[in-house]
């Protein structure tokens, strides 16, 4: 009976750890942190979030987050390793924003998530990690998501609380991301995310568009007049603009790659007009 | 003790989610995927079968499943998005075909799958997904890997039936795919998947090729005369034809690219003919 | 009761499988793996250590192996499958060595393991498979991945113990690896790895670097002077040396690619020599 309880508390205990770094599948750096956090923590589950962020892309890799976190059970902990400053006095972090916990280093990676818990005035609790017991014996100077973000996202796994890791901090590092313009006739965006397919994803929300009445997008030398809501309802080829999963307006060509045709990349402009 | 019984009702009912898409990993969208099973389903297993259809590669994707369903164990859930027309009226399915359930676009995905269990007589339910309080609370027109195949399947996961999911019908959409043909000599076939090494698979199996005595295998300019069972019995370098691993007839060149080596491409055609 | 107990040893007898190939992410050749693994051993834990090996290439399959295994929980298994001599006589090997187990081809991809076995003087305990029963029925001459290593890997994770796998054995084939050389005033190493992020890590340790004073690293017609401990204490653009988190002098420029912009490839030779 007592291991029976053992195994219950287990049971309920056992938490999802997601991943995010920028460590490509080339190298043995995601497997080893799996492995760290398994040895740390035995029951965690562990899911992939994704290991394509552009080397060194905090903004990619924060935006990233932000789409996909609340899809997420909650109490998910998110480990997240774009680390360009990794070994110098960047703090490290863990972070509870709402339901859910993220751990990783201190430089914009989290501002999006952050503001998300600030906007809607929910639980937000920031620690510096300094309680090395936490980490693996022999810390490097390289690569942190091994030694340090890892075993500190298995030991919350394990029911280890937040304010045993750290100590509590008010101050992080924000993200600086460029936000729509109005400008004559309409709005200024950018492109911040090109997808697998080549869609390009911009920073202009429904909101936005619902105050153009008729709208026209132009991108370098191109225009494009139709809005649909879905890729089906036009046909193969035509360049369309739609507000994707993430409510976010995007330039696609149906069944093409709007990103090759159009020559496009993170952050081109693009301009939002009334048509007359 | 009750909490005991109801640890061990999960253990029965754990099951295995099995993810196919073309979503590639440069975005968040399958882990996203990943995140909505797991939060209808905390306990389901899931598998990556692969992320690397070729954008919209219905044909791809329909062939990948057949090689593979049948190494999974019984009851797996195939979860597949391939969905150029999600948003269209094109139907969402989940069928059972013997012990292997499949959920996603009726666009011709899973007719190779439908296709084996009429040919061996076995189970075969196909339901058209209609119930939407097994789907996300806010469906998108364009991610409905997210939004329905993702919750279905984890409800699937959890014991829920099919009959509670949706409407039974027998009407699916059939892939057109091209079949050998006998011509004076031989045989004309067409290559259809080409993997990671290069090697050429095409649609002449293992039944044609005990037709032809002395076999010779001709694509584009080349010949290759050399039959063999196995990499290791030829020398590196050699272009080999060889079964391969699903029992199709490949074009192979020891530890090389044969793809890169002859400039081979999906859907070129080949003759297999009888040596003078 | 009696259940309690089942699910209370299976929970103890739960191993992770770690899986290492050069199947690459194009395929569905590790998805199948999978499915097999868990039609064997449904409570296995499969992790994915790396499947971008270079096709064939069982150099660096044997030192991401070495880089890796020690970060894994204790029992783990390492079934590992870059098998370019797939169908011939070389041997199916598990292995014991130290507190981890690894299972796949002899051909030179557990020699590093082995020797780090024997140069602590662990537990190490070679097996030539040829207990058939513990296979798939059916074996196929190109894909022993699926059809032996995968099973005899889910066979171990159940707790069947090395000796009924297959006949023991003192034999393997080694590694052949350049060492560094001791060359007039410093010494002559090798490029071993090149990681995603285009970092280039030689065979050059913190042993040899101690034995330079001041430190002058050279490759094709470029120098090195400045030695790093960490990236963040150069400016971006800036070329270092630096050991890595594996221990090894490794060649990086900071937020940049060391292998396009000094045209590096593996194999290539280095000298580190004393500045005068």
């Amino acid at each position: 009976m007592l291991y029976s309880l053992q195994l219950i508390e287990k049971e309920i205990l056992m938490k999802n750890i997601a991943l995010l770094t920028d460590f490509g599948y080339q190298d043995e750096y995601v497997g080893v942190m799996k492995g760290v956090i398994l040895g740390v923590s035995p029951d965690a589950r562990i899911i992939d979030l994704c290991h394509s962020i552009k080397p060194q892309s905090i903004q990619q890799a924060a935006l990233l987050l932000q789409r996909s976190y609340q899809f997420f059970p909650k109490e998910t902990i998110f480990c997240c390793v774009v680390d360009p400053e990794v070994g110098t006095s960047r703090k490290p972090l863990a972070i509870r924003a709402g339901d859910w916990l993220f751990v990783g280093p201190d430089n914009g990676l989290f501002s999006l998530v952050i503001a998300d818990a600030k906007a809607s005035g929910t639980l937000l609790d920031l620690i510096v990690l300094d309680q090395s017991k936490y980490w693996l014996d022999k810390i490097g100077r390289s690569f942190h998501g091994r030694d340090i973000f890892a075993p500190v996202s298995a030991h919350l796994a394990n029911g280890v609380t937040l304010p045993l890791l750290g100590s509590s901090t008010i101050d992080y590092k924000e993200l600086d991301l460029p936000n729509p313009q109005q400008v004559e006739n309409g709005w200024e965006g950018t492109i911040l995310h090109i997808d697998h397919f080549g869609n390009c994803s911009t920073n202009l929300t429904s909101e936005i568009l619902k105050t153009v009445t008729n709208s026209r997008l132009i991108i370098n030398d191109h225009q494009i007049d139709r809005l649909t809501q879905t890729f089906g309802e036009a046909n193969p080829g035509e360049s369309i603009m739609m507000l994707d999963s993430s409510d976010h307006l995007s330039i696609c060509i149906v069944n093409g790659n709007a990103q090759e045709t159009f020559n496009l990349k993170l952050g081109d402009c693009v301009r939002l007009i009334e048509k007359n």
